[in-house]
């Protein structure tokens, strides 16, 4: 038989969204955040927007209503899995402060929302480029390119913000958890 | 401080999947075991495929591609919401066997899938035909309709097969229910 979670008790998940440009890296620090939340006993699921691009946007492209269409439906999956429980990990650079505002929107009814602006500046993120897309975004061979000719809205009120420029990916992860256990969202006590 | 499940236990959900034609009764069972569930301690999260359209597939048609990517993306919602812990419960037409069973390839790796075939025969759902779509579809106003100008194929092995013909509502999610705890899946006991 499998368990009731906790005889009926009530268990949520939560979402932590990252955003930000791309190479600021935010699929790194969310990579090192999913072995420590399970070492904390939750289940964990990360929803990286290129992946969930493959899953469930296949012949969106990146003008803005595309962007927003992938985003929304980004946001409504982790609101379901937040709400069965998970800890959800969403990395996408979800420009545009409207979308992620939906995002929270249809998180929020059944879960907290935790949104991380890895705000590493445009010099360094072009430095490190390890998809060469900046290169080809400054010579003009890709459009629509966020920070070189499509905007990026910083958030104004995020749960965070962090700089990864002077810090190691375990560094900002460790940042994220302690902002989490400051929330409340989890526990020091690593249970497994 | 949110509690981590069961300290570490395992918690499971699963993927209980309606298939059958149109005004079968899929998504009206569904809809009666909800609450069964909700009352045996479990998050019940109920996709519905008319509704999930919305969400994750504005611009898909009714094609055998555009369907088949329909019930993909439905299938991987399922997936991650079950394996977060949920009790998922899908209402889609999903007529065909490949795109089935891909589903069940997607969930199983987590979480254990049970089939559910309302085999309510086509007269029976002609003759309700609560949106008058059979009646369209009869009468060639409406193209690629399951059962009249498209196939569906039914189950060959499903974990339990229905016919809502003679059965109330009530009587159909009680003999879910009771295959439910057959497969060990839910408990009969009500925690709230």
């Amino acid at each position: 038989m499998r368990p009731a979670r906790g005889g009926g008790a009530e268990v949520s998940g939560f979402v932590l969204w990252f955003t930000g440009l791309s190479a600021a890296g935010k699929t790194t620090i969310a990579s090192n955040i999913v072995p420590e939340l399970e070492r904390r006993g939750l289940v964990v699921d990360h929803l990286d927007g290129d992946i969930v691009r493959t899953h469930l946007s296949k012949g969106l492209g990146f003008s803005k209503e595309d962007r927003d269409a992938n985003i929304a439906r980004i946001a409504w999956v982790a609101s379901r899995v937040a709400r069965a429980g998970a800890a959800v990990i969403v990395s996408a650079i979800s420009p545009y402060e409207e979308a992620r505002r939906h995002a929270r929107s249809l998180v929020e009814p059944h879960s907290p929302f935790v949104e991380v602006h890895v705000a590493t500046p445009i010099e360094e993120c072009a430095r490190r480029d390890p998809k060469g897309l900046y290169a080809k975004a400054f010579a003009g061979e890709i459009g629509e390119f966020t920070g070189v000719s499509a905007p990026y809205e910083a958030p104004v009120h995020p749960e965070l913000r962090l700089d990864t420029t002077e810090a190691t990916p375990a560094e900002s992860a460790a940042a994220v958890l302690a902002r989490l256990e400051e929330l409340n969202l989890v526990s020091s006590e690593v249970v497994r």
